[in-house]
């Protein structure tokens, strides 16, 4: 299987006409000009995402890849494995904090299945794409084979695709897998070279001795890796299901000019891979929330971004972005809405 | 006239045992512990407040409140004073921020004019409470009488009650009024003993120059009144209309047990001064926002206040307490909505 266009390529520029259209914009809108804070800025990159005079993030899709993780057998989550599965479920029941805001949001909500140990059922609105029940344990062996890894990097650009023919203007990829703090952690201490102890954290819920157990069996990871920092090499070598499809969802959306609104930890780990590989695609990202995982912050500011919310939100399944959305429309509604200050009749700022 | 009922007794207490049902319920709910950050927290608060299993901000109630300041003459504003009359007529025609917010959000707004310099004409949706042209300009006389004072918090009590008859299950008050943070600024001063240069900033957009000259207003201003910290003097001697209105509004809410979700600088001030005068109206405010006009961190560390969003804002009218209402409808939904462990058969966290 080779790998998607979307890995191999770099992704369309946005558009700089709309970029330019919009800044003048926001300093003729009835307000003091900068007054709106970040929202200025959320809705002159939407409209030169989208390349449109007014922007829209309707409809919102969003979707949630799962998958197990065999590095569980190191114990490194508060949670058991049969989790994974179980969660699915939840979501397709509509019980999930993700089910819940999908619904609030009025956004379409896809479930993917790469592979769990715990038995799914067939349940609507949930996609079965197993790879294996999950990957092996990277403190041993590498996470994926080359072929799980394309598979999940298609799974995730197939997502893309079909955002893209149901005529969705963002995407919101959620994660659902125990054990994947684990895995994004030895991802982006690989990616940026830094140590375990910076990245490691309590994910659902450890205690510290939890965590320190966690960091040495990352640390005994990367020390099986090596020093290699090829994107494909270390997506595969410590990577999960999950985590390489929403690579390949990020990377599918910005070659398709969707804008993808990231989560926290796994999602900004999967950015981070994805920004490795292909540099561009790093335009095409919104970045929603600073997770309380303390590893984010260092992802965030490789990424040199600064995101809209700090909830002290530490959930995953995309439920961060979800939450911003609200942002995002309320940012596009007053740029397209608002009236001029010439329209209004509303005096501008004085001379100084 | 006398003063109101809410501004001479505490309001009630909020209900405990709700607090304990709902904190009981965040433990049960599918996602880790604590996992929900912030939200968790306003879930609870808001069962509290509103006496409820299954908390809900709908319908929102929005108030604008507008009026001129005799300050202005000793230019402090970045904008000319016509603009406070102006943005009435803008918030009527539906072209401003918080128009375009409330129609976004589905929440009714009213826009009370208290007195401008410029002329407003009749306007739907515009209530015409009459004070005074303007207020008298604080750094030569009390910006109010104890009579206009008095008929401001009337002003603001009468908003709270039209909010309790529309059944209306959240209070959001906005200010319109060129030259407020200037009074806004010299209420916090008095209030907290702090020093103009700590709480004066560019308001809508002063250069540096002009913040000194804000400044030495202010101080001119505290001078005159005196060391005399007695809330209803330091309003009526500092204030505005539209700030002794959103005061008189904040603690009605809180007597009629409405929830307030407090905005930027300016209700952040109103809200400081209604606490000075009934400590009891502290438990019935959340707040939604940090503006970025730096006096807000000092009045929202005297109230104890940690806000949901830090965006950058500093328009006023409200507009960032409208951008936070989303995030308490997210927490309510995901409160209300989730399904727990044992209902939707998800293992909880392991033992340790």
């Amino acid at each position: 299987m080779p790998l998607p266009e979307s890995w191999l390529q770099q992704p369309p520029a946005p558009s700089r006409a709309h970029l330019e259209l919009a800044s003048a914009r926001q300093q003729v809108l009835t307000k003091p000009p900068g007054s709106l804070g970040k929202l200025e800025q959320v809705a002159i990159t939407l409209a030169s995402l989208s390349g449109s005079e007014t922007p829209s993030v309707d409809p919102v899709r969003m979707v949630i890849f799962a998958g197990d993780h065999g590095v569980c057998a190191e114990g490194v989550s508060a949670f058991p494995q049969a989790v994974t599965a179980q969660m699915i479920a939840n979501f397709a029941s509509g019980g999930a904090a993700i089910s819940v805001m999908a619904e609030e949001l009025g956004a379409s909500l896809e479930v993917v299945n790469l592979g769990t140990v715990g038995e799914v059922p067939a349940l609507p609105g949930v996609i079965h794409q197993i790879i294996a029940p999950s990957t092996a344990n990277m403190a041993k062996s590498p996470a994926m084979s080359s072929r799980q890894v394309e598979s999940a990097l298609y799974s995730g650009d197939d997502a893309a695709r079909r955002a893209v023919n149901a005529g969705c203007r963002l995407f919101i990829g959620g994660d659902m897998g125990i054990g994947n703090t684990t895995s994004a952690a030895a991802l982006a201490c690989a990616l940026l070279g830094q140590q375990p102890t910076t990245l490691v954290g309590p994910g659902t819920g450890l205690n510290s001795e939890g965590v320190a157990r966690k960091a040495r069996v990352v640390e005994k990871a990367l020390h099986r890796h090596g020093p290699d920092r090829d994107p494909l090499t270390v997506l595969a070598s410590l990577g999960g299901f999950e985590i390489a499809a929403l690579t390949g969802a990020i990377m599918g959306c910005a070659a398709r000019r969707i804008p993808v609104l990231v989560d926290g930890f796994i999602v900004s780990v999967a950015a981070l891979v994805a920004v490795h590989q292909q540099p561009g695609v790093r335009e095409w990202l919104l970045f929603a929330h600073r997770s309380a995982e303390p590893g984010h912050n260092s992802v965030l500011e490789a990424l040199d971004a600064s995101p809209l919310l700090d909830l002290r939100m530490r959930l995953g399944e995309g439920s961060g972005a979800a939450v911003a959305v609200p942002l995002l429309r309320a940012a596009c509604a007053l740029h397209n809405r608002m009236a001029s200050f010439t329209d209004a009749g509303v005096s501008g700022k004085a001379e100084e």
